[in-house]
């Protein structure tokens, strides 16, 4: 069964979600939609590469997922169908399609033909589901428009090594819990770090191992600790798709505070981690 | 397939969502179920129509829309169940159904019959949803209940014409990304107009063009301006269902502040047009 | 047609949710994917007890209930899958299984055998949805894991009669609406009350009638009164699960007031039920 996948900055008080998917299943029964979320911050190109990024390779090829996030058209900035892994993603070319992974591996850009109902303020609806369809239906992709050589870029923000024995990297992300995800994966940290002891310094917080899970930091340390729990204190993980992690254990907003709130870092912020 | 659509103000947090989608899905497996959105204000008639109006002509015929806002029945407000434009609607009787486009176009209106089974604090459960299934069913309408002629009237408000230089429009809703969206359509504004330059004053921003595209406003002003782009102005656009709207350009409540904060102007609130 | 139902505490604007259900999909066609809630205040096992409690009877026989609160496992909290009313609930073994209802109804309890991709801190993916294929295959249970005798209790809190004329409650719950829900079911209280006179005593509030309908409450008292409804004021009610709820009629956070705020009542509290 085909799978469409929204992502967007909507919310979900308005009709417009529902708008998208009432053109959806008016005409189509054999497939499932799935929402990626609607709650991207307005406007968040960076945001929505991090939420995509974090869950397209879950899905199958030729999934087709539509992109409603500063998606208007004009001159500078096309409505794009772009193809990444044997999968679709279609949105205006505001640099998001330079920030999806893998990098470098994008193996067909198609610029969107406009049809007179395709000039709209809203269109997720009135473009980009017009185009699913056409792949649904297995249409040529010239009929979809003329092919080009590439994207808008968006500046990339990696970790940075500023010498042998320390590296800056940046919070991509605040999630759900508070937690800060940084742009620093697992096979990269291992590669910098050689086997050499090291210690995390998010804001004035020192972190000198990353657990395995979280729950492997509940009660290792209450053997030499005469607290009862962890609960409340900063620990680092590598999260579900292996980024670099700072979280505050069990602890959330309403009580005791997220890692955001405690240790007053947020997005585009850097941790340091320096090597013995 | 058929399509039940569901509108409440339950939120998304307790079980009550679920429980009427469990009720659907267990038994029924050929059927698309469309959230239009679980946020409505508690309560809120007006904004329960406003949200439905916006996407109701995006489904097909047939299709059958169950209303959880201000939902239980007593001797005022009966259960009913309305035909518009060949879909059904399923609700109490508390106004709404006066107020869904297109007026006065109400094809059958149904007092809906209750058995013991149905006098219930969650209505949109333990009545809409049986009502659905006869409606699925092809059961004769005499089956659900009586016809009756009429329907509860919610007081209506409409653009004013002060005086033929001076329309004055009410915010009617506000969006997601708190943009102020009139009762005034597009139709109907270029009905006054009569081709004459205007004014729009939005508390105390005044606006003489509305933009095609939100987009379109991003860089025009340029040519006329040392500022680097609009980010955080004032402008006005026909919204996705052709509703003029006052939206400040890409700014958002965390960073710059929506229309409705920044105006200081909410729904209820009014909007002057002047003619030259 | 099966159905999988997902509870959790990740919110919705993470990946997160969208990634437990990109791998459903992907490989499964044939099933309803059914969201109970995702927000579940962070950890919050009690709470989780609640609204699948308020909901998991409306699904029927062998719909399979993926439970992402605390989810980890570790050496004193292992992934269960148990089956109770011959449905099945899939989570870690942090007490939520011992606080589902009907009490003491367990009817099997397997301790999930882990294979090596099983550790991962997103055992709702990695752990539950592999184990919801294997039910859905009719995979032997044994395959799955042994059997266990019993699962982890949590310290049930119950009402507690403090003499035969006096009842203590607990507020359970605080629902969308800020209406504050007991532990106190219709049953159990006419068992108490043997049709003796009774006055609830919520904060310093006394309400001596319990409603059969929210909208009941809604004009019978204007007979006896000035005022022209009874929005605002304090009522109760048996909810749609038979739980004795105190609520504001119509009343909600931004406008007068939840009974939460307004009572100064929340989640642990206790009210006092007396009997002449």
């Amino acid at each position: 069964m085909s799978i469409i996948t929204l992502t967007s900055d909507f919310g979900l008080k308005d009709y417009t979600v529902a708008a998208v998917k009432a053109k959806i299943v008016s005409s189509r029964s054999d497939l499932s939609i799935v929402d990626i979320t609607h709650h991207i911050k307005p406007f968040n190109v960076l945001e929505t590469a991090f939420v995509l990024n974090g869950v397209y390779s879950e899905f199958p090829e030729k999934t087709i997922h539509l992109i409603g996030v500063d998606a208007e058209a004009d001159a500078n900035q096309k409505h794009l169908l772009v193809m990444i892994e044997n999968q679709y993603f279609i949105g205006a070319d505001n640099g998001i399609f330079s920030l999806l992974l893998p990098e470098n591996k994008i193996q067909k850009i198609i610029e969107i033909r406009h049809t007179l109902s395709m000039e709209s303020v809203f269109p997720m609806k009135d473009v980009f589901v017009d185009i699913a369809f056409k792949l649904l239906d297995n249409k040529p992709l010239e009929e979809i428009g003329k092919t080009l050589k590439k994207v808008n870029e968006w500046k990339k923000i990696n970790p940075v090594l500023a010498n042998p024995n320390e590296l800056t990297v940046h919070i991509a992300y605040v999630d759900h819990f508070g937690n800060l995800v940084t742009d620093l994966n697992k096979k990269l940290f291992h590669q910098f770090r050689k086997n050499r002891k090291f210690t995390i310094h998010a804001s004035s917080t020192k972190i000198n191992k990353i657990h395995q899970k979280y729950i492997d930091f509940s009660k290792e340390e209450m053997l030499v600790s005469v607290l009862k729990s962890n609960i409340g204190k900063a620990m680092a993980v590598f999260n579900s798709i292996d980024l670099l992690e700072i979280a505050i254990y069990k602890s959330y907003s309403e009580k005791g505070g997220t890692a955001e709130e405690l240790l007053g870092l947020t997005v585009g912020d850097t941790i340091k981690i320096k090597f013995e």
